[in-house]
């Protein structure tokens, strides 16, 4: 075998789609040291943790939690627990996520009605409406952040529709809680998943769920066993709710730490401040793009702060600029995935990277960089539009 | 909400059955800058950590990673990618993680044949051949180190009788890997999961898993998608392996970061040398409890080395020593699980757990908290036997 050496990472400046620039508290309370997961201290962190998420999620529900991996496993957790074979569900289709959701609802035996539309556009209510008028529907999803586009799908209209047709709400924030408004009691929100490694700026490992009591309740009436062992709540919500703290897994000890610092972090700021930050710096780099002729990818007027997909402009060689964006800026954007592949940049404004500065520095790196390929723009003039919303 | 203040755990001395003591060196390499998932240095620390895995599995199978999850996602994931519900499958019964196979090959509509043998007993190459022979056997799965109950499976027969009837092996070593031999291709072994938090001394987190060719052309003979998303190895393997690294979920980076350290670790002390720490401490920790008048449980001939599971002496108060030995000594044993609670302690001497200070203090410890409970014991007796091991 090669020696492998000393891990030495680069210090990057991330404004992709996730992982966010991580705060130092977060990297220094994940390397305290270990204990076991049944310490009493432990069992204290594990209550901590859960009273702010509840803070993060705007919620009472007792079962608000981080599953044991990423946010993809919380996306799967919230439908295996509540699908069974035969279940209709409806399920919003506008880009990468929504079909994930789609692919794991069949996985659960489902019958899936996706309701597609156009990557970087929302689902519209009436879509909805008339998917649960069809047939008798155990559950609704959409992604309110869809973070392959940028699209911000407003709640309200359709979580009232699936309340009055009888079906579970469910709602993807990874990438928008913490960054964006989420009440999930408010908007009457069933299932609910997200990820740390956006605008809560933790590393990523963990996944927040939140189960209202309607879930909990279908959860109790299933027929059949959850198809997952690993992710079935009826067992995971005795490790972390019960007094017993009956074994079920051992919980990745060093990355609680990590979450909670970094929700205490959230607290500290407030969400609605970080809200309003995530929304000004998002106002700072579209004003910064637009000077420089580069326009916003997803539908207008439903924009998500902290993920912003652009085009990228003709004749722009998209691996060369993210390339030396990389090497030479050591800034780290993403490319398109699915659909956008080749298309569209997506920039991060996210936590711990939704900042004045790296709006900026980006600005710049992206004007020298297309100049250089032939964009005709003029330069500082993204800078200058930038600062203006910051003056 | 209550104010939660600054992360303060203990530093204790983890003597359970994980997690063990985790070096500085790994907790100071998973608190290095999170960089992006898909960054050119991030690949290369997703190959080294695959070429670590490699060795330490002694396996040349090129799936070989780290799932995002703790140790029974890795059964999970086994397990969920080459069965389909009809097959039978044939499962030692042991121990609580004997017991987690066999729901979870239920939970895959698998038809499941348990070999149920008393807690604490090895499972006999016997029992094996008549159960394959009953049926055509897709799978036989067997648990390498029952952490419940601390018995040490010989695999050799079982291995052979599994090739034999032509069905997949598969191995648990969670809490074997890197504390005891292990040999996936010389014993051929298809599937194989391990955890972080046991022998390799890394938090919990992780859980590092390896597919044969045979359960790789098992997983891509399926007729039916896998029924978890999150672990299916079809997308997964490509994240993982390829040269696209097509993304599949986001990789809990940090975690990784200490994977690779800890493995470098074990890399440099080199595996016999670990197994031969391993067994030393083991055998002068079971002087020193015998010397006390304690027992260990598991079946005679066939002990592990690093979780030595004891019958508690008859009168003596389970919850109160352990809470005593946490809070008094600041050492953590395990309980008894499933069968074994209340009537045995578990103790680990795990990776960076595995020495003779640990085990001199532990003896020390004891001593003093059963002599309290009116045990009747010769005081420095052992002591004095483990350290005639160690002389």
């Amino acid at each position: 075998m090669n020696p492998i050496g000393e891990l030495n990472p680069t210090q990057r400046i991330l404004m992709g789609p996730g992982p966010s620039d991580v705060h130092p508290r977060v990297l220094r309370a994940m390397s305290a040291p270990c204990i076991g997961h049944l310490d009493p201290e432990f069992i204290g962190i594990m209550n901590e943790v859960q009273q702010l998420l509840r803070y993060v999620f705007q919620t009472s529900n007792k079962l608000t939690i981080p599953i044991s991996a990423t946010g993809s496993a919380g996306m799967e957790a919230c439908m295996v627990n509540v699908l069974e074979p035969g279940d209709h569900v409806v399920i919003g289709v506008n880009g990468v996520f929504g079909m994930r959701m789609s692919d794991i609802a069949e996985r659960c035996g489902c019958d899936v009605t996706k309701i597609e539309v156009e990557w970087g556009r929302i689902i519209e209510p009436e879509q909805v409406q008339e998917a649960v008028n069809a047939k008798a529907t155990k559950l609704v999803g959409v992604v309110h952040a869809e973070t392959s586009t940028g699209a911000h799908q407003p709640l309200g209209d359709i979580s009232k529709i699936a309340r009055d047709a009888g079906a579970l709400f469910m709602v993807d924030t990874v990438t928008s809680l913490c960054g964006a408004e989420v009440r999930v009691d408010d908007w009457d929100i069933d299932l609910v998943y997200s990820g740390t490694q956006k605008c809560m700026s933790c590393p990523p490992g963990l996944s927040p769920i939140s189960f209202s009591d309607r879930a909990l309740e279908t959860l109790r009436g299933r027929k059949s066993k959850v198809q997952s062992w690993y992710l079935d709540m009826t067992m995971v919500e005795k490790y972390w709710t019960d007094g017993d703290r009956a074994y079920h897994h051992t919980a990745p000890i060093n990355m609680n730490y990590a979450i909670r610092e970094a929700l205490r972090i959230v607290h500290e700021e407030g969400l609605e401040s970080r809200w309003a930050r995530h929304q000004k710096n998002h106002e700072a780099l579209a004003a910064g793009l637009s000077a420089i002729g580069i326009e916003l990818s997803a539908q207008e007027g439903h924009r998500l702060p902290m993920l912003n997909a652009v085009k990228i402009p003709d004749g722009v060689d998209d691996a060369k600029v993210r390339g030396a964006l990389l090497s030479e800026f050591n800034i780290e954007i993403g490319g398109g995935l699915g659909a956008g592949k080749g298309k569209v940049w997506r920039i991060g404004l996210m936590g711990e990277s939704s900042c004045s500065h790296h709006v900026l520095h980006l600005l710049t790196a992206l004007e020298t960089l297309l100049a250089a390929e032939g964009v005709s723009l003029t330069k500082g003039a993204g800078v200058a539009a930038a600062s203006e919303i910051y003056s």
